[in-house]
């Protein structure tokens, strides 16, 4: 496996744009991207209760399994807007199938921004033909800039790979910087590639990847209305079409989740106002989902993401969020470490070095370890420290 | 039911004090609370499975449902320090124990602090003599003072109310300002009363009051290892001994849980750089336990704290943590409102008066009603705003 240049349009049969139809001010905020052929798709969405307009009606469309085009704005959620929002989402859909000539129900639809106020869908409509004809193989730069809302940093990873003899290649490009937490879609993502596979399995593969990438990393606990992640395979590499469990499958799985991951920890490491990426390990753990719960929790918990900016070697703090994860431990068994560094054996501190442990606090990505010693369960999860600029950007983000 | 002054020694026969071991620099650090006589006793403790060596101590005394004193310290919480820590807090119940001329099991300790710095015993025990020498009917202000941390003001609440023709008394005071999170007894409180009540129904009755009060308050989510709600009743009021559900027992319970709720709003108030409380009404939910859910999601939201303290109405994340919360409703039917104005109707927003919601939303307290219109489940949360402060004060805590 391989990492390559490309993001979205990296596998063959993939073209994509981004422009600006003025919904924000600045920036581009209108994304499109394309199969030139009928792809297999798949997506996974939020959990929240509360789901906005274009996920229920790109969740519709996923299940027969197919599609051919995404469109994705920013600078509007097109959330809790009632009836009326879910006729936007529909529009935006048609419009933009108008543009590509498909038929609707091959068109995914995306939205990331401020909730709760209608979407400009004129300015939407005005600008797709512009997006469609902006339509390159070489416009994964341009799409991905289009999906950012705080983000600092354009997102996108492609790996390129080996299957039954033929050359596959999988790419991608996400969006998200606050509201970025665990078990759910998590923030916007988009996964293209030219592996021939069949809707079920495409689908399982999303979701081992999902769990694995976008589902472990937390920025600051709540969960949004608008988060999904969608893949399409145009089967353009023309591998032997994988239709079952076997070497195949666990091959795509594995490239998948490293595309995901490398996204997931883009995402984490530009959360709102962060200056670094948190890396949880949870190894020792009684099972996989106890680890799980532990590196959520520490690499969720406000006092933990204080002390890494602080550089404060506030070991306790770890050991407390673990206490209140869920996982079952002995807490009179748990090492510690900061990077390199043990802080706490069987539960208790050690004389550690502080100029050492703070040391290990200066690097990007801070490492942490925690040895539950109670089996074989393992897990990483990815956060970001908690500053002074997010509170500044979220105390003011509407207005 | 008639609010007094006073705070633990209010009701008759409890003594308290506060006085300076050395282990904080530059406050009091050591309160001793003390019943002339001996009392029925209960206590809650955290659900973190990290619990300091105090707790473990004070609950295994609790079980017999009887105590007479209470010795606390600030400075360190004496958790996560391994078999000496639990050595060291049995070394500290014994040497208030000898201060008092006490057996050691009718004495209760409890810690707070920094996590993982052995105790410095030797500081509390050269203090304790002095500390049972200023115990005195009017100590209750010198004994808040020495349990607080972070914190920034007094905490204290006292009621006087009429049981069975007898005039009976509760008092408290609590300590907490960050680390404060729901479904716990969520951080230090001390209730004194002088009713007579058998211990099993205290038992009860403070897990009815906790529930209402500390358990819907939330700072920052993180729950924590050392927290404890502890309430002596030592039957001075000689009213006909509480022994049985019945109007007596259902007197008491609402007068504990007013005292209980007033601390708990003092504490939420108090969150670490908080510059407002936040009050969360849930309302026409299936069940209050769903309405329970909702208001302390919304409570607990870094989103909607950072959007109060920029006093931006934006009503979203409130609905946005509503469905993330658990708790089972339909987006399409919520009403919001902030303070007297209504800002979302049927899960969308209304054109509001952003000038009128800006203007609730600079009260003290933020009063956010939200309405399910599903059944008739209530609960209501308090939490703080979230602050360049906090961030501040949590970077720098332990060094």
């Amino acid at each position: 496996m391989q990492w390559v240049e490309g993001g979205v349009t990296a596998p063959g049969g993939f073209l994509a744009s981004g422009v600006a139809a003025g919904i924000k001010k600045t920036k581009k905020d209108l994304a499109l991207l394309f199969s030139t052929v009928l792809a297999a798709a798949a997506g996974v969405f939020t959990t929240n209760r509360v789901k906005a307009a274009p996920l229920l009606v790109t969740a519709a469309r996923l299940e027969k399994g197919v599609a051919q085009a995404v469109v994705v704005n920013s600078g509007n959620a097109n959330a809790c807007n009632g009836p009326e929002g879910y006729a936007d989402a529909l529009a935006m859909g048609r419009a933009a199938a108008q543009a590509l000539n498909l038929p609707e129900e091959l068109v995914l639809v995306s939205s990331t921004g401020v909730i709760g106020q209608r979407l400009p869908l004129e300015k939407i409509e005005a600008a797709l033909p512009a997006a469609a004809a902006a339509l390159d193989a070489g416009g994964h730069l341009a799409a991905a800039e289009a999906i950012l809302t705080t983000d600092t940093v354009v997102k996108e990873a492609a790996v390129r790979f080996s299957l039954g003899g033929s050359t596959c290649t999988i790419g991608g490009m996400a969006k998200g910087s606050g509201m970025i937490h665990p078990n759910m879609a998590t923030m916007l993502a988009f996964l293209t590639t030219d592996v021939a596979i069949k809707p079920e399995l495409l689908r399982r593969a999303l979701k081992e990847a999902v769990d694995a990438s976008f589902n472990m990393i937390t920025v600051d606990g709540d969960t949004s209305t608008n988060d999904m992640v969608v893949v399409l395979a145009n089967g353009r590499a023309q591998n032997p079409e994988i239709n079952a469990d076997g070497p195949d499958y666990a091959a795509f799985v594995q490239a998948l989740t490293a595309v995901a991951a490398e996204l997931a920890k883009k995402v984490a490491r530009d959360g709102e106002g962060a200056t670094c990426l948190i890396e949880v390990r949870v190894k020792g753990a009684r099972s996989d989902a106890d680890a799980r719960l532990a590196a959520r929790a520490i690499a969720a918990s406000n006092l933990v993401k204080a002390a890494v900016f602080g550089r404060d070697a506030n070991w306790g703090r770890i050991l407390c969020a673990a206490g209140y994860s869920g996982a079952v431990f002995d807490p009179g068994k748990v090492d510690i470490f900061l990077g390199a560094e043990q802080v706490a054996a069987d539960g208790a501190g050690l004389a550690f070095y502080e100029e050492r442990a703070s040391a290990e606090l200066e690097r990007d990505p801070v490492v942490i370890t925690v040895n539950f010693k109670e089996g074989e369960g393992a897990a990483v999860a990815w956060g970001c420290d908690l500053t002074y600029d997010y509170v500044r950007i979220n105390a003011s983000y509407r207005t």
